[in-house]
């Protein structure tokens, strides 16, 4: 079972990385490009003992790594899906 | 319309921020996950006029501005939504 987990800044959070990358589109040409918000998505390769493989289970156990480790709650929103 | 664009390191490629998550979760008492890689998402804000709202040709300049400047082909590989 693997799960992917994206995390994107909070709505209101200016996002410095993504106004860089629509400026270097529109630099490059690309005009068009409204808004740009980068963000990091992190695949997991969850072994099969993991949860007993029930995907509401290990879905679970993902937000509770997302809430320990890989978001930063205060300004980090994360999206968890098993694929 | 909104692109949101995927960037991943492709297969054979090593990818050391995964493998210090993957420890970092060992630590916390997180077993039971083998194997993790990261990428980038990048959500794209599409103005209306770009592509006159038509999906397959807002996707084919998305792909351009990945091979352009969003992702290094070399060793990422990637994917693009119109959602």
């Amino acid at each position: 079972m693997k799960a992917r987990v994206t995390i994107m800044l909070k709505d209101g959070v200016l996002d410095p990385q993504g106004e860089a990358i629509r400026h270097a589109l529109g630099g490059l040409g690309f005009s068009g490009v409204a808004g740009v918000r980068q963000g990091k998505v992190i695949e997991l390769d969850l072994a099969p003992e993991l949860a007993s493989g029930d995907a509401a289970a290990a879905r679970a156990e993902v937000a509770r790594m997302c809430e320990g480790l890989l978001a930063n709650t205060v300004i980090e929103k994360y999206a968890v899906e098993i694929v």
